[in-house]
This record gives C-alpha cells, structure tokens and sequence, in this order.
C-alpha cells in the first residue's frame, strides 16, 4: 500500500483526537518554523495557474505546487466557485491535497484541502499579525464573515488575548450565523451593518477582509482614519482583478505580501507599483528585529495562499494521522510486479 | 460521497470483467471521436509543466492539465523516475489521475493513471499508424521493450494485421521478458541484438521508440535506408532534450507531433524548426483525405503525451466502472453542513 488517504471521516477523528485548539496552535508553531527556514534552493514554489471559466457558473479550478528538494512534492488543487454556498450547498473553496515522493514519483498521501486551507489561512494570518501588529491588541474587525472568518479570528485569538469582535457581512444572515460558528471562543462579537462599517475600521487594532467580492468591484472597507497601529489583513483578494483594500490606504501603509510574484498579479499588490511592495513575510520573520518599529504603524499582510503553507499543512497532518493510526492505505499508483509489464494484473 | 475512488484493485477487477482486448479496441474508439471532435474553443490544454530534480535520483514530477468548458477539469500527475526499476522494482513512470467538476470544483474521480497511461499512450499510437502508415503494415519493429512497448503492440495488433515482430532492447533481459509479456498476443517475436539494429530499422513498416535514453544521448536507431513507406511512433522523447530519432532521419520525413507546442519543447520536434514539422495529429485526422498520400511515405508521429488523451481515458474509465458498479465513494473533501463553518464536523 503506497497511498494514506485522510478521508473527511479520518480528519474528523483526527480533531476530536488532537482537539480543535492543539491542532491550530501546532499548526502555526510548524508554519512559524517552515517560514523562517524557506530555503529557495531547497523549496521551488512557482505561482499557481489554473482555469477560470463563466459556465456554467462563474468559477475558478486552479493547481498550487510546491518541491522540496529530496523530500516530496505537493499539489494542492483549489476549486473557487463563488455561488456555491446559494446553488449547490456546498463551501465557496473545496481543495485536495495530494503529496508525491521525489525518490519514486509515488503519490504517499491524499487528503481533504478544504478544511486545511482553512485552517492555514488563519495561521499564516495570525503570524503575520504577530510580527506586525502590536502585540496588546484587543479588538479585532472582520469584513466579510464566511468560512474563512472562522479560521481567521481562531488562529488571532491563539497568539493575541482578543476582548472584541466587531464583525460586518453584506448579508446580515451570515454575521449572525457568525456568532454562533465562533461560539467556541468565548469572545464577545458585536454585529455591525453598513452604515456602521466606518466605524468598525476606525476602532480595530486588527482587521481581516476575508470577502467573495467581484472583480472589479469597488474597496470592501471604506478609507476612513485608523488607529495609526492598524494592522489588516487581507484575505479575498486572491484573483487577477479582485482587491479589498482602497488604494489609498494601501499606499499609507506597509505592505507584506505572503508571495510577492503572486500578490502582484492577484492580491492587493495589484494595486501597488513593485516598489511600493514591502519584503514577503517570511523576510520580515527572519529580520524580525529590523521590522519590529512596523508593529506601530499601518501595516497590510496581502495573503494571496502561499503553496509552501500548504506543504506544510499536508505533512502536518500526514503525520499526525500516523501518529494516532487514523486513515487508511490504499493502492491508488497501479505498481505492477514486473515494472516492466503494465498488463500484469490484469491478463 | 462526492469522490469515486479507483484503486488498483478496482482497475485489477475492471480489467477482467471487460477484458483486456475489449479495452483496448473500445479506448482506442473513444480517443478517435475525441480526436476528431477536438475543438481548442471547448478543450483547453496548456502545455505540461513540473519540477525536475537529480537528488536523491534524477527524476520529474508533471502535471498535465486539461479543461473541457461545462464539463470537468482532469488532472493527470506523472512521475518520471529512470531509476525506478533497478533502485525500487518499480515502473519509470508512475500516476495518478484527478477529474473535477467545473460547476463546483469538487473533486469526481481519482485512479490509478500509470495503467491508463501506458493504455492511451498505445492506444494514440495506434490511432496515428491508422493515418500515417500502409493499412497493409505487417512488420513491427520495436527499440525500447520496456513497459510502453508493451501497449504499443498491443494496441497495434487491434488496428493492423501484425505477422512478425522484431525487438531490441539495450538490455537483453528486457528484450527476453518482452516476449513473455505480450505472449498474449500470439505474434512472432525475434530478438535483435545491437549489431542487427540497422536490419531491424530497414526492414520495418512501423517502427516504435519507447526508451528511456538520457537527455543529450545520440538517437537510439541508426540513419539507415528505410522502406519509404515506414511509420515511426517516436514515443520515448517527452522531455527537454531528450530525442530518439537521428536528425537526417527526421528532415526526411514527415512529422506530425501530438501537440505541437509541447514537442517542439520535448519532443522530436526539438529538432526541427517550426516550420519544418507538419500538422497536429488531430488535424491529420480531421482532413485524412489529404493526408491519405502520407501513409506511402516516411511519417514520424512524435508522441509527448497530450492531456486530452488522459482526460478522454479518465473519463471512459469512471464511465466503465459507474456502468459496472465497480470503485468506491470516499468523500476526500470536506463539504460541511454549513458551507460557512469550516469547523462543523469538529467543535
């Protein structure tokens, strides 16, 4: 048997085992880790591509890969299909994640990416906010309160001691269901309308813009005064043509893009001329001392899904499940007894 | 259950259940209609791309996409290791294939596609002989007894009326195994040894190259006096640099690449200038009649490997084993009930 399969069931377990809280603050420890020793001689990760299409719906399947060198290879394919949650019932992201041994070209692990995109994309977030958010912050905005907010508030409130939510989404029916999905946090979250939204930029230490916004749609907050130790991040913005962030504030602010290359062509960074950009993350994490005074100032973390998180992540939980025995081996790769004979089994 | 998954076993059961002949001819009808339908509005189909590595063993890793608008995304990972059958007893190229749902990204189907390669890479070399050889062909010359060759003759034998086949192989144990593997078939097989390779390539009305020879190496048959009628399935020169057939040979004949783009990056067509090489495969298909003189003449078909041909056997395969209730359904991604919670199944 050559391939675990980590099946929804197998995960499942695998969180009821390790718990929700163990499994969010080691995933950030390894992710804290695996940023600070990126190695580009080691690690090749090229910009995602994909496929995007408008029938029969507006929707988007796109591939993340990521070599580490004499170690595996692993793919994240993403499906990004905004109607979704109202057509079909099912999350705006669905992922898998398959990872490829470099010794042999065998496929060790395939697994759910939905839940672990998730879940990274909230760690990746409260990192960046560690190093660049000032480390007292309390109230935490978020715009735009969809699957994403779940893991984003989850992953703030493990590295920042949060005292309050102020939460908007353009559909008032999904920031009450907010409140609930968050339940386990025990934080207080105020529901804010559109009229408010000014308001809930103004008072934020840290803001999270996690929304399904359109291309070409105008800025999902308004560019009104901050606390001058603002720090955003800014999640939705993940398609050439889609951004949250007004550009105005954009400028005023440090930016540090997750994957620059890609945050040119589809974050916020899209707005931004190549200088204007700040280091990516992982240079601000391995200078920390250099970039500690940022910590007081405006700062926005464009986080464009960098395929080195997902590696990460897919290892992490390969080995937790054989750590706990969860999941299950299965032949997937036809490896016949004579490599030289495709036909051995079957004449 | 979103996913059907088909491991080995499934294939195994498959297999014998239709027959390995049956396959075949039914595959082969499959690509033909897909070939012929293929029309670059609906079918997108970038060129492959991967990783590339020499530690701990030379190897690559590809993906090979494909979009068929309305329909699926299919992708087919490839692993490409020389070392496999003597470091690991396993085949050189091993797979995976992965077909998903445009309307919502989930994945549909996941196999096994190291079976399924050596399977199409025959069957579209039968397709292309039907086009650029003497429909009287009975002559099967074979370099390179490995794995490939042994799809290639089959599936050659389900198109022409093959009376004597003769092989060569760098090394005289895959050459003699060779004979083992396609006993099946009930054709003559004589082994050549390298002093008798010019013979072999003279006296041939199709020829197949499916070796493994190493990136800059000379071609591996001589430049000798063919019949001037003779088909070549170059099958074995799928990566920069890496070409079988002598250049004179080449200039010669005329060539008809799988997929232009990709061969004058991999395949034979290296070689040659753009302009010196002839139509795609399936535009030879959709005009045969005025490629019919071709079939008197010296062809080349330089096979890279092209994403729809797996994309056509991916999905005839799903089709096969719903058809015969063979496979399971695994649910690999999660779908929560709530499509906002991404913690549903674990808080």
């Amino acid at each position: 048997m050559h391939t675990t399969l980590l099946t929804v069931d197998d995960i499942r377990q695998l969180v009821r085992l390790v718990g929700i809280q163990t499994l969010m603050r080691s995933l950030i420890a390894a992710l804290q880790e695996a940023f600070i020793a990126y190695d580009e001689q080691i690690t090749v990760i090229p910009p995602r591509s994909g496929f995007s299409y408008e029938e029969p719906y507006s929707g988007l399947i796109e591939w993340m890969p990521a070599l580490r060198r004499g170690g595996s290879v692993t793919l994240k394919m993403v499906g990004y299909h905004p109607h979704n949650p109202h057509q079909h019932e099912l999350p705006t992201i669905v992922s898998s994640i398959g990872v490829y041994d470099v010794s042999t070209g065998l496929l060790r692990g395939m697994m759910d990416g939905t839940f672990l995109t998730a879940l990274r994309t909230g760690a990746v977030s409260a990192i960046a906010s560690r190093y660049l958010a000032r480390s007292s912050s309390q109230v935490v905005g978020i715009v735009g309160a969809g699957a994403q907010a779940v893991t984003q508030l989850h992953a703030l409130s493990t590295v920042f001691e949060v005292r309050q939510v102020n939460v908007y989404d353009l559909d008032p029916s999904v920031s009450e269901s907010f409140l609930r999905r968050i339940a386990f946090l025990d934080i207080p979250v105020t529901v804010f309308g559109e009229a408010q939204l000014p308001n809930l930029v103004a008072t934020a230490d840290i803001l999270c813009t996690a929304t399904s916004t359109p291309v070409g749609s105008p800025p999902v907050i308004p560019d009104v005064g901050t606390n001058e130790w603002l720090h955003i991040n800014a999640i939705g913005s993940d398609f050439p043509g889609k951004t949250e962030i007004p550009y105005r504030l954009l400028r005023r602010a440090f930016v540090v893009p997750d994957f620059p290359e890609q945050a040119l062509r589809e974050g916020e960074c899209q707005q931004l001329a190549p200088d204007a950009i700040g280091p990516a993350l992982h240079i601000v994490m391995k200078n920390a001392d250099a970039y500690a005074d940022m910590r007081d100032q405006l700062t926005v973390f464009d986080s464009t899904g960098w395929a080195l998180a997902d590696a990460v992540a897919a290892r992490f939980l390969l080995d937790l499940a054989h750590e706990h025995g969860v999941g299950r081996e299965v032949n997937i790769q036809h490896v016949p007894v004579d490599p030289h004979n495709p036909y051995d089994f079957s004449i």
